[in-house]
């Protein structure tokens, strides 16, 4: 049987470009024993997976001596691009898979795929929509989750800001602290991402990085008063959050996307020694530390999910063809919510 | 009477210059009831508050929002140069302090101040040294102390590297953590300060960032395994350890002396995504936030110094006139221990 792929043709020279990707025709043998055959349904993009292309260990998360990392997925020129897909079962030699069983992996950006005997994957509840359990339902929101009510500690009436806000792990993060009864400031790039964060996501207040001065706009939204900052970006961002913490403040470090899709180094923070005078943490988390609590934070996300009270949204682009153009689009700011592909 | 004063007479330009204060001769009135009249016995000297000096609130930590930051003194241009000295009570309208009493406050730079009915100042245990007190068994014992173990919260076995590590802070936080079991690394500025730390000091390792490539060399003694780093440096230092932190490491913030002594900000560490990937924290702290458990840390440190647990050594230099030098010792790395001046 024929299958597409897409492999990475060659490592970014800088921003990403659809030509770093090459589409291959392969053929893809029945399963044999143990084995099952799939298609690819939905596939998910995140923006970490920008850093996976690179050869720089400083830029994907790798460490020689600890494999655990968490992020130690790069991808080899030559190589299928890796990626999270909800995959559908189509011819089954494995017990434990049927045909029509859908599940979720890291399967790669690939039309057709074999299902191996040491294959990780998770199987996706079939009363849950894809794209939501690919998103706000599935590990961005648990992110979102995780991030802010346990590596952030929100109170009630803690200011929280959240940077990338109209993504789909910040915009889920800033409603949870909604919830918990915090003060919540955006920061999204745009007025129709702000717009959105105000009128469905009810943030307090939204900050638009693309026509406003953000350290000037921090300040005077949030003067020296930021106790939990909830950062997907980095960056210019983050240095504006830093100089306006709180004393005792916290940040959550969830993503740096600004200084993703480029090879050059982006300088941190030019302010750290607030860090010190106001007694601030910057913590690092991943979801993967909190799995064995998925289960009840799953619960909550679908309650408020089902209730109204998380906003989400879903960008679906559709085509096999497109996975490059559609992982693009998290770099130039295009998505509007979740970025999905459907196959 | 008269008095001599140093006072700041212009902002640094960029590195500190002697030239940026001037000696004032003043005359100093007998004390009014509730005053006391003291003398200057011991200047210690802090490489933060280099940051005093500048008008820029991301280098001294000057909140306005925020007076409890901590580190907001910043010096006008004219007046007296703060900092912490031993002064000695020589004539008393206050039923507290009686002459030949000694207190530590942050009295300036002056060699004959009073004392108002409101001055903050600690009395100092006659039996401990003079600049045994300023450093040592002091606030910068305690700082090392505090940032170690409750910051930092190494454990047995922990590799712990310390930056700064000649440095009165370093030393002690590099003991500390060498007498609770850790393998202790530290980063120093030439043969005779590393030397010093092997041998009286007895840390495992040490790095000599002068004739070294910290980078590589921490590497090699400590690739992707560090479980604390403490540092009081920042810059290329901190960007180092930030390469090679174990899963769930931390980083504890004392100083960034790296940056203090230049007008220019210095860029963050461009690696913070391995804080995401290894899920590290890094916190800034103050003594200020554990004075109410100093009797105890006092205690402890006082144990070891007596028993020779923790090895220090203090810089003496001579005569009010070199306050300014005295003080330029910090950044120039000619420091041998805690910076003190005798008068």
């Amino acid at each position: 049987m024929k299958s597409r792929r897409w492999v990475l043709a060659r490592r970014p020279g800088g921003a990403l470009s659809e030509d770093d990707f090459a589409l291959q025709t392969v053929e893809v043998s029945p399963p044999a024993d143990g084995e099952a055959l799939a298609v690819a349904r939905w596939m998910s993009f995140e923006p970490a997976m920008r850093g996976w292309l690179d050869d720089d260990p400083d830029r994907f998360g790798r460490t020689d001596g600890v494999p655990s990392a968490g992020y130690g997925v790069q991808v080899a020129v030559g190589e299928v691009m890796k990626g999270p897909v909800a995959i559908e079962v189509v011819e089954s030699r494995r017990a434990d898979l049927s045909p029509g069983d859908v599940v979720r992996g890291m399967f790669g950006w690939q039309e057709t795929m074999t299902i191996g005997p040491d294959a990780a994957f998770a199987r996706l509840d079939p009363s849950t929509p894809l794209p939501l359990a690919l998103g706000v339902l599935g590990g961005n929101g648990l992110t979102a989750y995780f991030g802010m009510l346990r590596v952030g500690g929100i109170q009630p009436k803690s200011t929280v800001v959240v940077s990338g806000a109209a993504g789909i792990v910040g915009s889920v993060a800033g409603q949870i602290a909604r919830i918990h009864g915090c003060r919540v400031i955006g920061v999204a790039g745009g007025a129709e991402k702000c717009s959105w964060l105000l009128d469905e996501c009810r943030f307090d207040e939204v900050i638009d990085y693309k026509s406003e001065d953000v350290a000037k706009r921090m300040r005077e939204l949030c003067g020296d008063a930021i106790d939990v900052f909830f950062d997907n970006v980095g960056g210019e961002v983050l240095e504006a959050a830093i100089a306006n913490m709180a004393v005792h403040g916290r940040i959550v470090l969830c993503g740096l996307v600004s200084g993703y899709d480029t090879t050059a180094k982006q300088p941190g923070p030019r302010n750290l020694f607030h860090l010190i005078a106001r007694r601030v943490s910057m913590e690092g988390f991943l979801l993967s530390d909190f799995l064995n609590e998925a289960a009840d934070a799953s619960q909550a996300l679908r309650e408020w999910e089902a209730t109204g009270e998380i906003a989400h949204r879903e960008d679906v682009q559709e085509g096999f063809e497109k996975a490059p153009q559609t992982f693009l689009r998290l770099f130039s700011g295009q998505n509007r919510g979740k970025q999905l592909l459907r196959i």
